[in-house]
């Protein structure tokens, strides 16, 4: 009987600050970090890798969270947890000391989130399939059952969630099909930087047209005069036919969110993401009212699927941006997959930071294959960063993510970039630290460059 | 110019669970814990005194958050947070890379509330006032600038909260006067936890009417037969004139929180409290309409004023539970003062665990004084556990929080305590490891017992 043996844990950073990406309203200078899992077993080859994303400091207050789930985890047998990985869900939301941290809310939850991927992670590669095909091809009773549906039930019983998963399996093999001749939809934040110069965005929004990509994103919320000008900037750069959505990162109050988003209107954003605070759910209902026809996106910071449900009813938001290591894990996005589906909001999950966009793909690709089976107004967002340190990285094509077809959750990262980015005793940091001590110029090294 | 020298922290942990002191049913077994933190000065008598509360495992993460903000608070001036603490609540809240722990909730929320806690203690220790009299006598828009208002401005515009805090003043002194005779208003959980037997239950409640409650309050939730017996008894045991809380602490789903709540209805129990996740607004706002005329009661784990914010535009309560620990300390919960204060709703703090009594206590007596001015409906939870573990513990006689006379928050732990009881190195867990090494009987030594 092969066990889970051990959980170790790494403090991972990138110094991304140091080039701007990834710099928006609210977070300008973010050093994309992993707080990452690994469950080493007593069986040949079998392993499972999660992760929660941060943005630097305080990583090691995510590392702490992970390590006090060890004693849920160390010991369970693999066939238990292949077989239902629910059952290490349904433990670690529900210890009842460790639940008062949240409850089902961040720093403790984005450590679930991060263990149950990581047991999914492991279920697939022991499956041998990529964890979009796991699902997709796994009975609609079972896959009900491993959706969290607590708190769900006045809007989704569990009846409807079977209902909407086996209407979700008809003519799946034409999709299967399909996605793996053209891959998944993806639209790219990499030009919309709010630190990125103007020459920057247009040449990087010149050649996400010409890579294929319908759709940018451009940051926007710290300067209004600003915003006009790179968004006049944009426009001008891809023309009338290309979707630019604008993203604020909760800059705004409700009104201000309002206020502003009509200032851009004559550039025809296509949504409004995270206008105000992503708690303030009846707030994004009364902008969305205000601002349409811009639609309004959210939920890379919804903390659980109870918000999600919550804007869904509350009529909040037209694109739902679900995120794959905020909440617990792929048992609640599988209830947050449910609730979109029932309601025909369309999912276009967050990604970037550090391997985001590995984890998502997966949840879009179930979803079309075997949920809402549409791609109709949906797309993964796409960041061109830090794909070269995991070992299943996402391969872009024609503005299209390819299907996966490694076993697994692509969730595994390079033990070299494990080793030299490991905080604060990797190499580039020990070399940092060094180069500091000795008052020269700090290592600048572009390990994110996209341009 | 005397400065914030060092932050130390500590992991304290006390043993409640092996008497089911604090059971209710979500949670069976707590060891009520504080992540607690002491802000260090170069001025001579002069420290500020914090700590979020949690119960038991996690405490280590909680600590992880706390050491996180040091760099933050080390060297900061005390002229300077003393005229301001605003400053150091911005400065904790706006972090640009421990926010996305958050933002604004869980772990690190937590953290920031114990901090800005820490250092409003420091400042009314240093002003020779306790934090309710310090708050009282501050100038209306002192008071309305020192309240986070961010994404509160759709309901709440500055200068209605200068309004609110002006009108307050009105007859401030005649109400001092009442506070300083008679206290302010409490009821007592102690009789209520979901592992007591019926005995101690009807022995306990018997006693807090004899002590001069007018409200107790019992767990149910776990199972309805016994609630109803439970119930029974302590109604026989307290008469019709009593009110009789009861609180489901997050246990069911919205249907249930219906079904059950009117199940218990024969026994007119004043609220119910937490029916339902304590994220979903709309949900209680559901229940609330439901099950009228009991009255609806939550807030201890809204995670921010965000949330409280919906709470009352959705009419989801009848009753606001703020919690001095959970949310970003003083600063945060004078705007959720406001906002109940705005509405009309009364604010009845969750208080019990480890010195919440001792902190809450002066937010309402703040409130009574300076904001709403009444105590109609109003009552601050009173648990007797673990007050004996702080310098300035509360003092209750007839059913009443007697005014708090010395200078600060009452935050601050005794050393022997911090000593006893720090995890996992302080004499009783060194002790209970070498008992249960030795295989002998655990020390289950009786730290809290009420009865």
């Amino acid at each position: 009987m092969s066990r889970i043996t051990a959980v170790e844990t790494h403090d991972i950073r990138f110094p991304t600050s140091r080039e701007l990406d990834g710099s928006d309203a609210m977070h300008p200078d973010p050093d994309y970090s992993a707080a990452y899992l690994v469950l080493r077993t007593d069986e040949a080859g079998t392993e499972g890798h999660g992760f929660a994303f941060t943005i630097g400091r305080g990583n090691e207050v995510q590392v702490a969270a992970l390590n006090a789930l060890r004693p849920q985890l160390v010991g369970r047998r693999l066939d238990d947890i292949c077989a239902d990985p629910g059952t290490v869900y349904r433990a670690l939301t529900a210890d009842s000391q460790l639940r008062w941290l949240g409850p089902e809310k961040g720093v403790i939850h984005m450590a679930v989130g991060a263990a149950v991927n990581a047991v999914w992670d492991l279920a697939a590669r022991r499956a041998g399939k990529p964890l979009w095909r796991l699902l997709a091809e796994a009975p609609p009773e079972w896959l009900a059952a491993q959706a969290d549906l607590r708190y769900l039930e006045d809007v989704l019983p569990r009846e409807r969630a079977v209902e909407l998963l086996r209407a979700g399996r008809r003519d799946a093999g034409r999709r299967t099909a399909a996605l793996l001749r053209t891959g998944y939809p993806a639209y790219t934040t990499s030009p919309g930087w709010l630190g990125y110069s103007d020459e920057r965005l247009t040449r990087l929004a010149r050649r996400a047209v010409a890579d294929g990509f319908t759709q940018i994103k451009l940051k926007v919320g710290a300067d209004l005069a600003d915003d006009i000008r790179r968004l006049r900037a944009a426009r001008a750069a891809v023309g009338p036919d290309i979707r630019i959505a604008i993203d604020a990162n909760q800059r705004w109050h409700v009104r201000q969110a309002i206020e502003w988003t009509r200032a851009l209107a004559e550039f025809a954003p296509y949504w409004i993401e995270e206008p105000t605070s992503p708690d303030d759910i009846l707030g994004h209902a009364a902008v969305r009212r205000a601002v349409a026809p811009v639609k309004v996106a959210s939920g890379e910071h919804a903390q659980n699927r109870v918000i999600v449900k919550q804007l869904l009813q509350a009529g909040a938001i037209d694109v739902l941006q679900l995120d794959a290591a905020r909440v617990g894990g792929v048992n609640e996005n599988l209830a947050v997959l449910l609730l979109a589906a029932d309601r025909g909001i369309p999912v276009c999950p967050h990604a970037g930071g550090v391997g985001l966009c590995e984890l998502v793909q997966h949840l879009a690709m179930f979803d079309y294959v075997a949920l809402s089976g549409s791609t109709r107004d949906r797309a993964v967002e796409y960041v061109d960063h830090l794909h070269e340190h995991f070992t299943d990285p996402v391969r872009i094509t024609g503005g299209h993510y390819a299907a996966p077809s490694a076993p697994g959750f692509s969730a595994r990262m390079r033990p070299e970039s494990l080793a030299r980015y490991r905080y604060p005793d990797g190499e580039f940091w020990a070399a940092d630290r060094a180069g500091r001590a000795a008052g020269g110029r700090r290592d600048t090294e572009r390990t994110v460059e996209t341009a």
